[in-house]
């Protein structure tokens, strides 16, 4: 289960008045990086909603900054699953996927039924999938 | 009908690194300030939904920009409906509901059915609304 | 140093195709809140940067979601400071100030140069807010 | 001077409430595409700032919203500069470049001094760019 990575440009809407990227920006791209990993293992929140009937909700999330991104930068959002209770482990990187550590974070997300939204078991096949 | 204002203050997550309001923020003031335009009508986005099955869409959307506003500026929200089509004129003004004109725009709401997001007639109740 | 709360009304905007408030909307409300709880100490991002060369930036953030919000939902955004280091406990509560526990999370500021964006020693007059 | 196109797929950032994509997320793709069209021009938002000493700035933009896009999706955003006044034309499709048009819409770019925020004549370097 090798590490994901997702490149993403900054752009004017990703940063703010102090000339830097506004800080729940790093959220959003964090976000694009799981999805990016659900859909590259096959999953995607659309079908898991109508085929499983249920949804992906976050329950907690911490970001640490470690430097500051500009407008134009490339930054680079890693993703990786590092536990059954499916926590996310996130870096952003600047340049490369090897670059200098932007923001790391981690993500927890849980399984919830999309009508009713009370937690339910993963999906089988999402749980095939996160356990590799 | 008189015009309705929504007073909105400037935030970090409102700028961007040029050092003033990003233009996507003016559509989301505009959105806040036509959905409370229709709260003080007694309409609200979810009671359209779960009580008549229908959605305000927007059709199209325009802005002017006539002054820049920034970080920690007092904006004055406008909104008011033009004419049966449902196009909201829109304004935005610093400091106080009659202060510096930052943006004016215009946008056009259609009603389409929540489920099939096919047009719809507009509901009677919101009908007798608008056309007061 | 009593907790400073700002409610804050949900609209489009902050919502996900979920039907919930989108994650990342959840730090630019707690954005908002600290905002709002330096202008009641008389301390501004803007007046910061221009009349004492420094800005505070965000170190770290975490959110732990407690319940779901949805579209037109109330909250009551808590912020206060909890030490010396900066540290603000925050909280979003729905329909009132102490109603049920949406979101709760902590923000860790640092004050930086504004121009060489090096870690600087907070203005005495922010700090005696701080301390009181 | 062919238009340029920007592939953008749809995140829960991108979608509000109703199931589709949020409205002014419209106007954060438009933006990221005008972006990389002048990046293609070697043009750059940062550079324009920091050599020439100007911004360009929106002056005004609209949407005609003809289809409703959703989570997932892919989407095509299209830019190219119409007029010497600098007006992007702008075209939003799904699945590919020439596929079903979501959204159109029209930009007025500006430039303008980055200290001063006064109307400045467009760099000579870019002007040439424009004018192919």
């Amino acid at each position: 289960m090798g590490e994901f990575t997702l490149p993403v440009r900054i752009y004017l809407e990703d940063t703010d008045a102090q000339g830097v990227v506004y800080n729940a920006s790093y959220f959003r791209f964090m976000e694009r990086s799981r999805t990016e990993w659900l859909r590259e293992h096959g999953i995607d929140h659309d079908e898991l909603r109508h085929q499983h009937g249920v949804m992906l909700v976050l329950t907690a999330v911490t970001a640490r900054f470690k430097a500051t991104a500009h407008l134009s930068d490339m930054l680079y959002v890693g993703a990786d699953v590092s536990d059954v209770r499916v926590i996310f482990e996130q870096s952003i990187r600047r340049n490369s996927a090897d670059g200098e550590l932007v923001c790391e974070g981690q993500a927890e997300v849980a399984c919830v039924n999309a009508e009713l939204r009370k937690p339910e078991r993963f999906p089988a096949a999402l749980l095939k999938e996160l356990a590799q």
